[in-house]
């Protein structure tokens, strides 16, 4: 019951992150097939990623059901062209919530496989952010998030506050859900009063800005 | 006899790919090192990640031949200069027919692995597209096969035909080899004419194209 | 104490490379956690690679100095944002001492592992010189080993001084203290002179250069 609870959300944040990569290759009249790929990256990249550098096999390989989930986001894409541009808040949430539950996994996992907490919040962050940084790479821009908003931030901050629950010595669900919780409280937050980190030359450059 | 014509096959195949990068490379006015590591990476790139889903060692590290033939493909870029840029029908033959034995091995090698064979579609896939893939993102381009003619979806095909032989219970050499020629008719037909598929926006965004 | 001197030579190379890393991302206006990415990716990317295509844990996963090594890095950069791009004979002679550092751990790390020697000054080139690939992908521009000076280049030669220095018969501290100094050696005398290698359309193309 509570195991399909978290799959649903998985996959809810599987959709939405999927969307974003099809929205992104739209934007860049990708043919069908490059849209799906793009989406299919950025849904599963991040945690790709984080599986090669812990030497486990990629999660999606061994069960086909992201794939199906970046189908449908797929179908949803050509099928809903137009609101596929409109209902930007509503993908927000999901995707936000999505990235909760990302980092989560992502901390769990390393920790599973006996690494240490500081590489777990490393590790939570790859499983949420990577994915949007290989698509942005695949379709030959700048990364996103390195230049706006909060994002890979609230999934270090999720990090944080898994390590100091696990410190305190919460057990069983409480720490997982106030790291999710924080994740999306953190972007929700710094999205709703437009709070970004400052940029490496900010001060310095004042010419060009 | 029959494993050394599938071995110069699979050289045939290097040879073209790595040129493809060489071309590219030469366009965009790398050096001799960056076109040469262009070249390699183009020619193994879809190979090495596709091993390292699987959880192996990249093919090309224990057996230099892979190596010899870019280096070859790089001396051909450099002394014939000009003719790098004609034959372009020699090369998509070349091209086309590495591209079907690489779908091909991709396939097996992961069936071999013991993974189910939907994954070894996916994996035939990547052998045979993401080298390309990987050759424009060190070109800093957006990656051509997704917005350009039917180059990864043949690959999907061939894919797909060798599944069908396997259910249907073709054994030994004639699934393979009807997956290649998929692949190769496959990209023939769609070169000749002139297929492609749809973009994500196309019917929507009218004043861009 | 011998041990303790390669080590320093160690986080002085990775604080170097991620010196490049942030001032390539401040030039782009990356904010403060894209900097740090960018820069941790250009210290640590080439290793990365190199470990994952051995089937290795990444060295940085299980060893948190390097991490704090690039935060030491970042925080410089920030302090210190003028002096970020004065220097640059400074950082230059860190750089490369780094690099030659990095490349004889590379190839020793890659014959500790059992391959060939070849496949050793693949790997010691891959970990000097793949983590600015990395970050020039991660800024979207075409990577700056592909077309300017001698650094890749610089990596093989140190890498076959080192591979001679092994047929030869020389054991213990000589071969790759030989192999780290012709690394210096070449990228000092390339820089000194303006030693490029040939492009590879330098001939043909005359009109446009």
């Amino acid at each position: 019951m509570e195991l399909s609870f978290i799959r649903l959300i998985d996959y809810i944040g599987t959709f939405a992150f999927a969307i974003s990569g099809l929205r992104m290759a739209a934007i860049k009249h990708y043919d069908w097939f490059g849209a799906f790929v793009v989406g299919l990256v950025t849904a599963v990249g991040g945690g790709t990623l984080r599986d090669l550098f812990l030497g486990q096999t990629p999660f999606w390989m061994t069960d086909g059901s992201y794939l199906v989930c970046t189908g449908l986001a797929f179908l949803f894409a050509v099928v809903f062209r137009k609101q596929l541009f409109e209902f930007n808040n509503t993908f927000f949430v999901f995707d936000t919530i999505g990235l909760g539950l990302f980092v989560v996994v992502g901390f769990q996992k390393t920790v599973d496989a006996g690494y240490s907490q500081w590489l777990a919040i490393i590790m939570g962050t790859i499983t949420g952010a990577a994915g949007g940084v290989i698509r942005d790479v695949l379709l030959a821009q700048v990364p996103l998030i390195f230049r706006k908003e909060i994002y890979a931030l609230a999934c270090v901050v999720g990090g944080l506050v898994y390590w100091l629950c696990n410190i305190i010595g919460f057990g069983g669900v409480i720490s997982p859900t106030a790291a999710a919780l924080s994740v999306i409280l953190t972007r929700f937050i710094a999205m709703k009063y437009n709070i970004g980190l400052p940029l490496l030359t900010k001060y310095e450059d004042k010419s060009e800005e």
